[in-house]
C-alpha cells in the first residue's frame, strides 16, 4: 500500500499542487498512528518529483521510473534548456542511489491512492468536499520545431522571408480551433510554451520551438487531435518554406481507477460525512502511472475558484482536513482488505 | 568631423555588424596619419554602445544621447529584463563620467559617416564594391501586452479560456499578411520577441509580451501600418476577452544623408576604382540619430548572402579594406572642405 503526491512546481505555481498530497499522506499516516491503527498491510508515503514537465520537458519522471515506463535508456536521453541531465540535477539536488533503484515490480503494491486538488472548478461550483476520481484524461505532448532562415529585421524583406514564428502563430490558433470543435467540451489544447531564437525585436526569427499539450477522457479523439495538429504544423511549414519537425514527447493512455480503491474513497466518506461526487481528472497526475502497478485512485479537494498553477491557488485548511480524514479513512479500509 | 559605428551585438549575432565601422573608421584615420595626411577639421572616431535594442528594448541609445534626442529622465527610466537601469550597466561595464556628457549640440560636427555592412544582399547579387546610402528607413517598435486568467491546461476546459498566445498569434499573422500587403517591397513588419508567462507546457499562458518592429522608407506608410496593428492587437483582445496594452517604444523619423556627403563618397569611390551604387539602408544605424546634429552618410560593404544577424554573417578583409579606403577618402574630402 501506498499514498503521496509530488512537491515540485512549475514557474510561478500556487502552494497547493501536489503538496497537499505529501503532506496529506503523512497526517494522514500520523492520524492512523495516533489512533492505535495496526494496519494488516504497510502503507507507505512516497514524494515523487518531477511531476510537472517544466525542467526536462516530460512530466512524472518519477512514477513513470517506478512503475517501469521510463527506462535507464530513456532517462539518459533528457535534457534541460542548459544541456544538463537529470543525473546531474538528481545528484545536484543532493538524492543519492541510483535512480533505477526507485523502480517497482507490478503487483509491489496492494492499491495506491493519491490526495489532490482538483484544480478546477467544479467541487466548489456544486459545494462539495471531495472528488472521487474514477479516470485521469489521457495527456499527450507534441514537440514542434520550426526553421527558417531569420536575418535582420530591417533589411530582410518581405518576399524572401521565410518566418517559423509565423508559421507558429497559424499551429497556436489551429490547437485552439481543433481542441473546441471535437463535439466533446473533455478536448483540451494548449500552446504553453514557445521559444523563439535568437529572440531579438530587430531579427526575424530562425527557429521556433513550441510544446502542445492535448488531453482528452477518450483516447482515439485525443490521439485524432494529435495527428491533426502535428499534420497541421507540416503543412504550414511547407506553405512558408520554413523546416519542420514533430516529435511526441509522451502520449499516455488514460488511466481508470480501481473499484475497490473507488468504494473505499465512498465509505470513507461516508464514514467522515464528506460530501462527494464521482469525477474524472482533466488534470496530469503520478497515479496515471502508478496505475501500472496495482489499482490506483485519487482523492479531490476542492480548489477556490477552479484556479491552479497559478499564486493564488488556494484550498483551505478544514478542506484539506476533510480530504486527509477521507484520505486515512480509505487507507485503513485498503490496508486491512 | 567623425566617423564611427557600435560595438554591441544581438544575441547569436556575427562579427561584422558594427564593428566593421569601429575598427575600420580607426583604420581609416591610421591611413591617413600614415599618408601624412593634415586634415583642416579634426576628424573623431566615436564606438557607440546599445545600438541593438536587445537589453533595454531601445536601439541607438548612445546615439540617442548623444543627439540629444534621449534625455535624462528618458535615459532614466529604461529597464532591463531584470529590472536594472542604463546607469547601472554603464557603470558595471566600467563606463566613467555622466552619461549626458556624450551630449553634443547640433553643428558640433561639420559630418558624421558610418562603415557598416549592408545587412542585405543587394550589393552582392550587383557584384558592387561599396553601397552610398542616401537614406536610412523610419523604423517603429511597438511593444503589445495581453494578459488572461492562466490556468492548468488539462482542468481549465475551453470554453473558460482567455488565452492570450491565441490572441497572439493572430496578431503575428497580421504583421506579416498587412507588411506584405502594402503594395511597397519596402515595408517590412517582424515579430522577433514574444515572452510567454508563466511558459509551463501544462499551463495556459497568463501573459504575453511581444515587440514588433514596423519600417518603411515612407514615414506615411510605415504609420498607417503600425496604427493597424495596434488597432487589430486591441480588437483581437476584445474579441478574445483578454486584456491588452500597446506601447510605442519608438516611432522614428527616416534619415536623409546630407547632398555633400553623398557627393564625397561618390567622389572617393572613384578614386579607390570601386564599383558603386546608391541604395537606402532598410536596418537601423546611429546614423538616423546623428542625423540631428549635422548632414550625415554612410558607406556599405557587400553582406554575403545578404545575412545579418546571423553567425554565418560574413565580409571579406577585402571587401572591407576597399569600404576603408573609401571612408578615408570621403573623410580626408569632407575635412579638408
Amino acid at each position: 500500500m501506498a499514498t503521496g503526491s509530488h512537491t515540485d512546481a512549475i514557474p510561478e505555481a500556487g502552494r497547493f499542487d501536489g503538496v497537499v498530497g505529501v503532506l496529506g499522506g503523512l497526517e494522514a499516516l500520523r492520524a492512523l498512528q495516533a489512533a492505535g491503527i495496526r494496519p494488516r498491510r504497510s502503507i507507505e508515503l512516497i514524494a515523487f518529483t518531477s511531476e510537472e514537465p517544466t525542467r526536462f520537458g516530460l512530466g512524472c519522471i518519477g512514477s513513470r521510473v517506478m512503475s517501469g515506463v521510463l527506462d535507464e535508456a530513456g532517462l539518459a536521453r533528457l535534457r534541460d534548456a542548459d544541456g544538463g541531465t537529470f543525473e546531474q540535477a538528481r545528484l545536484g539536488a543532493g538524492m543519492t542511489g541510483a535512480a533505477m533503484d526507485a523502480r517497482l515490480a507490478p503487483g509491489a503494491y496492494h492499491a495506491f491512492l493519491e490526495l489532490h486538488i482538483e484544480q478546477g472548478p467544479e467541487l466548489e461550483r456544486q459545494g462539495l468536499d471531495i472528488g472521487v476520481v474514477t479516470a485521469i484524461a489521457a495527456p499527450a505532448t507534441l514537440r514542434v520545431e520550426l526553421t527558417g532562415g531569420g536575418g535582420h529585421a530591417g533589411a530582410l524583406l518581405m518576399p524572401a522571408r521565410h518566418d517559423p514564428l509565423v508559421a507558429a502563430a497559424a499551429v497556436i490558433q489551429e490547437v485552439d480551433r481543433a481542441a473546441r470543435g471535437t463535439g466533446s467540451t473533455d478536448t483540451v489544447g494548449t500552446v504553453g510554451l514557445i521559444r523563439v531564437e535568437p529572440g531579438a525585436v530587430n531579427s526575424v526569427p530562425r527557429r521556433v520551438v513550441m510544446e502542445i499539450d492535448m488531453r482528452d477522457t477518450d483516447l482515439a479523439r485525443r490521439d485524432a487531435l494529435v495527428d491533426h495538429v502535428r499534420a497541421f504544423a507540416r503543412a504550414q511549414a511547407e506553405r512558408l518554406g520554413v523546416g519542420h519537425s514533430g516529435e511526441i514527447l509522451n502520449r499516455d493512455p488514460p488511466s481508470v481507477s480501481g473499484p475497490a480503491v473507488v468504494e473505499a474513497v465512498e465509505a470513507a466518506c461516508a464514514e467522515a460525512g464528506a460530501s462527494n461526487v464521482r469525477m474524472v481528472s482533466r488534470a496530469y497526475h503520478d497515479t496515471v502511472f502508478m496505475a501500472q502497478l496495482c489499482p490506483t485512485g485519487m482523492v479531490f479537494v476542492p480548489s477556490r475558484a477552479g484556479v491552479s498553477h497559478r499564486p493564488d491557488e488556494f484550498t483551505s485548511e478544514e478542506q484539506i482536513a476533510r480530504g486527509v480524514a477521507v484520505l486515512a479513512g480509505a487507507l485503513t479500509r485498503l490496508a486491512q482488505a
